[in-house]
């Protein structure tokens, strides 16, 4: 029997209660998306009619004509207008004189959201006016011309509110949810991180940007690989889950360094938070060990990371998969907190029906109290010897509550692991602020087992992760005699309890990946041919990784799904709400393609909407 | 009757008989590709168990001790081994003595193309055996120890001879034509060129980089669109060709300058030098123009341009489409060469016939001598007077040959122009050399007509290029009386005869973009409504364009074939040699999608291979 805790072994430490950060608003944008980098200031208003952005004026251009174009943001008793462009607003003042009679009528009868180009001078607001909120709150823009650009006609919600409007909404109408501050920033950040790790890759450590197709052939136990079909009958591509075998490939040809911010497509029907296509950083590089991948990625995320966020500290800490299933339950462990003592009698019992409902497993509370005596329907069976070691082993204090559960060990401690997520939930409905948004905490995983027992027949083997890992150097003889005990060079990398990352060393020698590929996994090595071949004529040891940075953008920003960091998302079910994609196609267009609708039948057509809606619920 | 010449009329610069530049080595590639740069050198061997690359070896290491990871290409008498990576070759000296027999041994054994360790001194090379060719010539190493990495079978071919080998061994064996010079060199300059149109357009510019989706729908027209089966029944995802659609969303969504580096497709069957995906360099900007977007353009260029080759001059000519028919009889025309008096009689005939068999049309050719009189059969008919005024209008000098035909203008101009280029060949092949592979002519085409006449229905328009280009502003009237006549605000930039981008400036007003849709081009625009309704919520006005960036690396590079500057390219056929793909698959896996395949009758089959051989012939 085991017994398992996951509180206090873990670091204790807890942030003191603060609210979350304040929403930015517009000015933030100016301030540090655009203008934070240290490199020279792009200049934003080349080739183009304007000769300043709305955000960029201050003070520094009072005196200036300039030309702005923007969208009406909001009018103010016909007398002022705020303009608004991605950089940022400013105010205009509508001119009331009769010479400026045209203007008066454009700028008061355009709708709001309505584009327009104005010129004038840049001047001072009166005393008192000042909007120290706004970064241009120190001036306004006396007008001379106007020239309505194009009308907006009535929008069916206001844009400021936009967040607020269901995500079908915002979905449907994606090009105005655009518009707000919010999508501007995340999109902005995510080019200016990229950017940088580009810049980390190619310029500071000669990666080579290689692009790999994505019209390809199925891959072994590629079942969540879209299909495309071609024009000869029965052929089809198949749209990869990642560029895995080509950048293999690519270290046989000699490349050496590559990277590609890749295109992937993962065809898993409805899923929250997941979308049919998502963005990898791809890296592959020969002669090199885990170490030296680790260090990649953390110079990279250093390099890269925004300036208007906490630095990170590198090395990131490291922990085995053994050890972070033993001690968080889970192999992307959220190490930004521990657990403290805010626990209540009748959260305790919410959250024994919570194990009971989800997994089916039965929790024992403990209650340390000053005394550091139990206070548990358990004490009464554990004897006093057996009760002070597990206090040392699970470095208990008083005041400490400690779940208890028993069973499979893996099954166990993913309960645990589970009801701690549960508990700071819990806890943060209450205010109390565990798992810092401000805060990034890193984290590598390593040592995974290299095969886990097939789900659906436990006596064969599957790859944890996929056929071309490498066993761990010092597991190889085990691969003959215990495979099931082998650990592999796999890595994952963790952030705030999400794995953003994961790769490995590879299998360089031909031999062991067809012993692994044929004899212990058991797949028809004919689809690997090709790869198999290549390892023969003189493939270099390589390894490399992939970061998910659709997931990576989203805990940077700190957004709420990753549909929030992506232009133009798919809806959990895979649709596009805003042109309504998949759409029908003609039965004459399928004819090239020696294609036809197998359209189901009632009682199919019925089941498959019963497991649609099960998914709804989900 | 129109008669039409390109002689004379074209800029008579000839460049002087050159040979064509000396096929580049593996010492250019150390110098030039990876440190041309006037940025921070990168540091080739951060991470990785090497302490240098082979390439970088001179006499500035003479005395370090050094770890090099390569490949045996080639040894000579057991006692030097060069070996290669990357980043060039450098010779190895293989000890001789008792005590390190081991090494010897690996060293000396190990096949060709064997991936191997050493460590050793950089020692100079003995006075009389430096080798001025070869970069590192001065140095050799004085191999400590060496490890056999990974052994190489024996190969199908020898990889130094491989870019004589048959395109589709060399396509079959991708990752070994990889390790040629000439592949790593155009990849690396690939990665190199598409990192500073990057840096350009982000650092410098401002502009966004967003991704934007390939899973989309179909679009009006799209009938060279791959179809994407979802898990809908009868429901289908394409891929579309360009992200046209999405690029002008965001505009209306308020990013202002966008671009990506997009990987788009076109499924045409069969065709040349065309791939299934490729990639552009798509941008668009909010309130700009055409000229705008130019010098955008030749800027990117300008600072992209690798400084291994001739400096590009800016800003680049420009020529309105008609003028590029009327001259040159195509609306890409190659601008390096004119035509000067190199044909002789036997060519005249051969380019008669050449009209004669490809546009069944007669051409007549018209010598003319010293005294400028006419020697040709064609003389009798024409007076005088007309003649001299085609002298006058053809700019006509002594010893030149003109060539006349009549015809309907369009057809009459492009047989000319045909004509031109084959002229052209006749004389290379004489070893004049017209185009200069050194020079990079580039030229703007503009004023391209807005509609053109259906082929299969002439009395039916349809969009020269997409149906959201904008009308001419001084045709715009023209669109509701005479629409064939309405010249667009589409422009194409042609390098050395080849167009590599074309853009346009787009419809931002909805009403427009309707009557053109719904009335000119009788098009469903329901499939387009979301794009529609987003003209009407504040679209601003916007433009922009697409480089071909396969096109433009095949031509900057001086490849062969756009296959040379793709990492893993399809065949003609749009096959992919190495894997096989596109590929079989079992019907239980087409389930999910809800589709199956109809096979064709044996009738059908027949006749599809005879289309197949078809194209083969052309």
């Amino acid at each position: 029997m085991y017994l398992r805790s996951w509180l206090s072994r873990l670091c204790r430490g807890l942030s003191s209660p603060v609210g979350r950060t304040t929403p930015p608003g517009w000015g933030s944008l100016s301030r540090n998306v655009v203008l934070s980098s240290h490199r020279r200031i792009p200049e934003l208003s080349s080739f183009v009619v304007r000769t300043n952005t709305c955000g960029e004026l201050c003070s520094s251009h009072l005196g200036q004509e300039v030309t702005l174009c923007g969208w009406i943001q909001y009018r103010r008793q016909n007398i002022f207008l705020v303009l608004r462009d991605f950089h940022g607003l400013v105010q205009v003042v509508i001119p009331q004189d009769e010479s400026s009679a045209s203007v008066k009528k454009i700028l008061c009868e355009a709708p709001l959201e309505s584009v327009v180009k104005v010129s004038g001078i840049v001047i001072s607001r009166p005393p008192g006016q000042e909007n120290p909120k706004m970064p241009t709150g120190e001036i306004e823009i006396k007008v001379k011309t106007a020239e309505l650009l194009n009308a907006c006609k009535k929008l069916p919600f206001e844009i400021k509110d936009f967040v607020k409007k269901t995500e079908a909404l915002r979905l449907q109408y994606r090009y105005l949810d655009l518009r707000s501050f919010q999508m501007q920033y995340n999109l902005r950040l995510r080019s200016e991180m990229v950017m940088k790790i580009r810049e980390y890759l190619c310029n500071l450590h000669g990666f080579v940007d290689v692009e790999t197709p994505t019209l390809f052939k199925r891959t072994p136990g590629g079942a969540k690989e879209f299909l495309v079909p071609s024009r000869e009958p029965g052929k089809f591509y198949s749209l990869p889950q990642s560029p895995q075998q080509f950048k293999q490939l690519l270290m046989v040809g000699g490349l050496d360094r590559y990277f590609q911010v890749a295109r992937c497509y993962r065809d898993e029907g409805s899923r929250p938070d997941r979308q049919p296509e998502f963005t990898q950083i791809d890296i592959e590089m020969s002669f090199v060990d885990q170490t030296g991948i680790q260090s990649l990625i953390e110079g990279l995320l250093q390099y890269s990371w925004p300036k208007d966020k906490e630095p990170i500290m590198i090395p990131f800490p490291s922990m085995t998969f053994a050890e972070a299933l033993t001690t968080y339950g889970t192999d992307k462990p959220d190490t930004r907190f521990g657990m403290k003592k805010y626990l209540k009698r009748k959260d305790i019992e919410s959250i024994r029906q919570f194990a009971t409902d989800h997994f089916n497993q039965e929790v024992l509370p403990i209650f340390l109290k000053a005394n550091r005596n139990w206070n548990s329907t358990v004490a009464k069976f554990i004897m006093e010897e057996q009760r002070l070691e597990l206090a040392r082993l699970m470095e208990t204090q008083e005041e400490d509550v400690v779940l208890l559960t028993a069973g499979e060990h893996k099954k166990a401690c993913s309960l645990l692991g589970k009801l701690r997520l549960e508990c700071a939930n819990l806890l943060e409905m209450r205010g109390v602020v565990l798992r810092d948004p401000k805060l990034f905490s890193f984290l590598w995983v390593v040592n995974f087992p290299l095969f886990l027992p097939k789900e659906e027949n436990p006596t064969e083997l599957e790859s944890a992760h996929h056929p071309f890992t490498a066993p761990h150097p010092s597991d190889i003889h085990l691969l003959y005699t215990e495979p099931k005990k082998v650990r592999s060079q796999h890595y994952d990398l963790v952030l705030n309890g999400s794995e953003i990352g994961g790769g490995s060393i590879r299998i360089h020698d031909a031999e062991l990946q067809r012993y692994i590929l044929a004899t212990l996994l058991k797949e028809d090595v004919k689809l690997l041919s090709h790869l198999l071949q290549a390892l023969d004529y003189g493939a270099p040891p390589h390894g490399g990784i992939a970061l998910g940075l659709d997931r990576l953008m989203c805990l940077v920003a700190g957004a709420p799904s990753i549909r929030d960091v992506i232009a133009f998302p798919k809806s959990f079910r895979g649709h596009d709400l805003m042109s309504n994609a998949p759409d029908s196609v003609p039965p004459e267009e399928l004819k090239p393609y020696h294609i036809q609708v197998s359209w189901p039948t009632d009682s199919e057509a019925e089941k498959s909407s019963l497991n649609q809606s099960h998914h709804l619920e989900n």
